[in-house]
């Protein structure tokens, strides 16, 4: 019998996983509580909305100033795992974490994975030295801290840990990190609860058995989900590269946005579209919202983040997947629930291109009764998404079809 | 806003997942529900397992007469996909069902997965040239197949899926198959089960929360079962080639094969190690069983296996890691029943380096709740077992570590 040379590197990685996941663990608590005493803050101080033109040019100058070398953000941390260069800056995380409650307490649309990931990334960059960890190691360990950023921000380890391990490459997934992103991501998520920190809990009351018919109303909701993720992912693009064009000054740029943002909350006269919108994705699950939801999330969302503002993409893809598929109830004779739960994984999984982490999520969050549904409607969205992706910086390492 | 190439690709594999779904899904309903009768006539009819030798003989009779070119069984599945060659002969379905059916009436201890594969890749390739599939749809064709063949025989679609996207290759996942994997999986299962073919049901019924020490304990769980995969792919190879050394007329190895499989049954008096085992794995997650029982389980399944006989390795090796998490209860402490169904999924993970089809496996047989310890045992016995594998042409795509 030959010896266990795996025996050592998993007491290595178990270590590793344990400091990191700790330290991330805390980073993802304290922003997760933060985050909802801000949010709850503004809903009662509606007048600081008026402020987000002047939040944006503040997030804008600071970034200009003094966060340049951090300021390409998840785009970043995909560049470091393809190319490891320079130890990524510790200041990007307070840079993100307080840009994104600015962001959030004046009122723009965005969400808190790419905040998750971006303090996980630069938390764990800084034991790269320490640990004495080569490149490789190195591309491993910010794997290892995305899965746990991820999970620990969602309550969902293993869509966390697959998500690490999916998301910097379109359509392959390579297994030298697998070890590390699970035990990471379990361990910061098993931290962020012993801190306190609570996750919304969505439930999907009815699933129907599959059936020839279930299968193909799937589908359908599926290709929604991925239209509609593409739409957002070039869209977001198109209208970020516009600001930059029109608006050479970047500071600018966030005031320009933030400014038509508050005009268009004040004019609608709703909160409902700003911030987290966790309360409107719970609803989706129990009552039939308005059609046209996803539609206007998309546009505030789009607006906020593409002007600069700062936080991230995926809890505006749950409302818009969430209201996308609460929608679709009215010609997919689905279960409304079970739509919603199928839009608010599906849309993310066409956006981002990880249709694994996706159906997990479905899985950690409904339960295994819908997994079903929840994975043809994440493959189907990966597909009809096309190459298109909210991460610019994702390479593809295998065509979809 | 440009056009969706997806759509037509969506719906020409929708069109050759149904019909490959359907006839695998058949196929596998009539070989889960014959096996079940021949299991059961068995147990009444015990002086059947005196002829366990002469059924040897007259598999490897008829295999080394009419089945020379298919006799390689899952490493020809793995080969065509990796380089597609001729196509895969229709008598391997025929073939290996028949003598998969010999093999447990007669008493050896196999289990069923080789065969739904086997049936599965050899029934979809008969429809490579009616739909004029190129090199590359063939291969994805071949992947769908062993999907739907997995799926369908153990009624876990998304297990079926991700493992015929991760059992060709070690350490890396494409997903140029997605769709089709998990469609064809899907309909098949679908199909099984509208035939009117049961799968046994698991239960964990006590699910710890998630502890520091409790991870430790399930890292603990997945390195026994690593080093029991590793142990079962080496001895069984190792076996295989002394039968090829020193019997060098075919039928004859499972002759002697079952003489000795036929005389340690009735030397130790019980049916308990042959054929599927079913009793034994769900007694397992209920009562305390000798610690013997995995050793001994092994022990035949190799027997029967190395000798030339017929059926698969998956259902014995749920057999050995059930009894193998049973036996680990008397030493680690976590309950009996989480510590089975963990043993249940990760020794085959560890042997079959697939630990995302196996998570997921865990997810549908035992439910979500204990996706955590499944999760870490399964990613801790893929990498402990090291680069061996049950299936000898697996390729090794990425290192494990």
């Amino acid at each position: 019998f030959r010896h266990y040379p795996a025996i050592p590197y998993l007491l290595k990685w178990l270590f590793i996983s344990s400091v990191i996941g700790t330290c991330i663990g805390i980073a993802s608590a304290i922003f997760l509580i933060t985050l909802d005493w801000v949010g709850n803050f503004r809903e009662t101080h509606l007048w600081l909305i008026a402020l987000l033109p002047l939040g944006g040019f503040a997030i804008g100058w600071l970034y200009m100033r003094l966060g340049k070398s951090i300021e390409a953000g998840n785009n970043l941390l995909i560049d470091t795992i393809h190319q490891p260069q320079e130890i990524i800056q510790f200041r990007m995380a307070p840079f993100i974490y307080l840009g994104t409650l600015l962001t959030h307490l004046l009122g723009g649309s965005a969400g808190r994975e790419g905040t998750a990931l971006q303090m996980a990334g630069a938390i764990a960059d800084q034991f790269s030295k320490p640990f004495r960890l080569n490149e490789n190691e190195r591309r491993v360990l910010l794997i290892a801290a995305i899965a746990a950023g991820f999970g620990s921000v969602f309550g969902t380890p293993l869509a966390g840990a697959v998500f690490g391990l999916e998301f910097f490459l379109i359509g392959r997934l390579r297994y030298d990190a697998i070890l590390p992103a699970f035990l990471s991501a379990i361990i910061a998520d098993l931290v962020t609860k012993l801190c306190g920190a609570h996750h919304t809990v969505y439930y999907i009351t009815i699933v129907p058995d599959v059936s020839a018919l279930s299968i193909l109303y799937a589908i359908l909701a599926g290709i929604a989900a991925g239209v509609c993720a593409a739409t957002f992912s070039r869209t977001i693009h198109y209208i970020g590269s516009l600001f930059k064009k029109y608006i050479s000054y970047p500071p600018l740029r966030p005031f320009i946005g933030g400014l038509i943002v508050a005009t268009a909350i004040w004019l609608i006269g709703t909160t409902k579209y700003i911030g987290l919108g966790v309360p409107t994705i719970v609803q989706a699950f129990n009552e039939p919202l308005p059609s046209y939801d996803f539609a206007l999330k998309m546009a505030f969302t789009i607006l906020t983040l593409a002007a600069g503002f700062k936080g991230g993409e995926v809890t505006p893809l749950f409302f818009i997947g969430a209201t996308l598929g609460n929608a679709l109830a009215y010609i997919i004779p689905l279960p409304m629930g079970l739509l919603t739960g199928m839009g608010f994984v599906a849309v993310f999984a066409g956006a981002t291109n990880t249709p694994l982490a996706c159906m997990l999520m479905g899985i950690e969050l409904f339960g295994h009764q819908s997994g079903i549904y929840v994975a043809i409607a994440c493959v189907v969205a990966y597909l009809t998404s096309g190459h298109t992706s909210i991460y610019q910086k994702q390479m593809i390492g295998e065509p979809k079809h």
